[in-house]
């Protein structure tokens, strides 16, 4: 089977590897606009051959498009425009916006919608790791708008690194992905602030940042290349959490202005709850 | 050396593993209120022998105060009334008020005012590691106002684990803590509870945290007995840090809001600066 991965950074990097190591793909064609990133991804050995787009669809049993969700929206109607028998699968971060773009195109039902959900705070071919995906969830979005085949393929594919594929509907993914993911990165950089702006004159200060600091900020090293256009696309569901989060710590900080600490310790056991979720 | 550890927790018990396993103490005893945290500190081998805080003042050189911060300003001015040639170290994350307690002490010369800069989410005997200090840094607050015998033996012990030693007054230690510590308990806190009071309904939608998710919000399973009493000691600067906090969330808001993607771009920017601060 010869993939075609569109963008070679830290997604499309890692399921190269991965698709290679484990025999699900013959050959990985790599696209980038970047020669720098095809240069790169010669380099780590992350792709056999490099095309333009045109010629990479042509060659192609599979596309898979790894872009920022912007570039995502742009390339999606122009492949299906060109496609005959190949499957297309994007693997953004947001997907309701996405899906209404190409819901009435001829080709809709080669295309399937996933959202394989892993990752790491760096970006580019630099940052492509082995062992990425493993075992991690992947999301497959409005399943029924795939054809059989194209699904079929796409099952295999996710399942060979293997991921564990959940199903969800385009609507439900993009608030869920608010509240488990976006949020997590927008409080890590609203973090960093706080403390550079503080910080700012005291280097040695940062001499005493331990390992729950870099834990809750480490996200805050996350390109705005690739979040702008998520927090974009899922505008409305990001403010509705980021409202929550900021009534949240409002009630924390009404409570220490207060004295309160009673309640303080209420609320912060209600948040030991999470341990029932996260391990 | 004979070293008497009050608090048989996280802090406690990993101390007890290290100044046992590298030398530096030849008995390790324990205190601790709870028959339970006494049974298992025997049962994980962090202790010797255990005694009440009297006998164990009287049998050890050197006296470590690891219980919560409250408990410490309660037992710290106790010890030090029967203390002779032994010398009392805290290790408690807030500074200022403690220290202030016991200023005046006859035997305030005695006492090291410590910090040693590590920890996990989890607490009691069970959450107690080797290694858990290994190269981090400690903070002693306030050297000129221990006797230099007190201040060098401290310094030894530390720098037997091993740790990195740095010297602040206690005013700056408190301000420093609420920004690169203290903040980020209080905002995992909040991203659990905004996250657990959408979610209530929704249990599968935690197949879908990823590695982000859980490392912001994996502070939130701290124990509020410890925590509590570092916001309450500490909350002149910890409400300052939260309010800024919540200042830059705020902004993130305004701009999403404003559909102000070029502004948003420029933060994400400008929080990626913490990459030159944290690895």
């Amino acid at each position: 089977m010869n993939i075609a991965i569109i963008g070679l950074g830290l997604i499309g990097g890692s399921l190269a590897i991965s698709l290679k190591e484990n025999g699900f793909a013959k050959k990985i064609i790599g696209v980038d606009i970047s020669s720098e990133n095809i240069d790169k991804a010669y380099r780590r050995r992350l792709i056999d051959e490099d095309m333009n787009l045109n010629l990479a669809i042509q060659h192609s049993d599979i596309i898979i498009i790894a872009t920022p969700v912007d570039t995502i929206q742009k390339l999606l109607p122009q492949i299906l425009d060109q496609v005959d028998e190949q499957i297309v699968i994007d693997v953004g971060s947001t997907k309701k916006q996405l899906i209404d773009t190409i819901k009435n195109h001829t080709n809709r039902k080669n295309y399937v919608a996933t959202h394989p959900m892993a990752g790491t705070e760096y970006s580019g071919p630099e940052a492509a790791i082995p062992n990425l995906f493993d075992h991690k969830c992947c999301v497959i979005c409005d399943p029924e708008d795939s054809s059989t085949i194209a699904l079929q393929k796409t099952e295999k594919l996710f399942h060979s690194i293997p991921m564990n594929i959940i199903y969800l509907d385009a609507h439900s993914h993009d608030i869920h992905t608010a509240y488990v993911s976006h949020i997590s990165h927008i409080s890590s950089f609203a973090l960093a602030l706080t403390v550079l702006e503080k910080e700012k004159n005291e280097n040695r200060i940062f001499e005493l940042a331990s390992g729950g600091f870099s834990s809750t900020v480490r996200l805050a090293k996350s390109s705005p290349q690739m979040w702008v256009p998520i927090f974009k696309q899922n505008r409305n569901n990001v403010l509705d959490v980021l409202d929550e989060h900021i009534h949240q710590l409002t009630r924390f900080k009404d409570l220490l202005i207060q004295q309160d600490y009673k309640s303080f310790f209420q609320l912060i056991e209600k948040s030991n709850e999470i341990k029932k979720i996260i391990q």
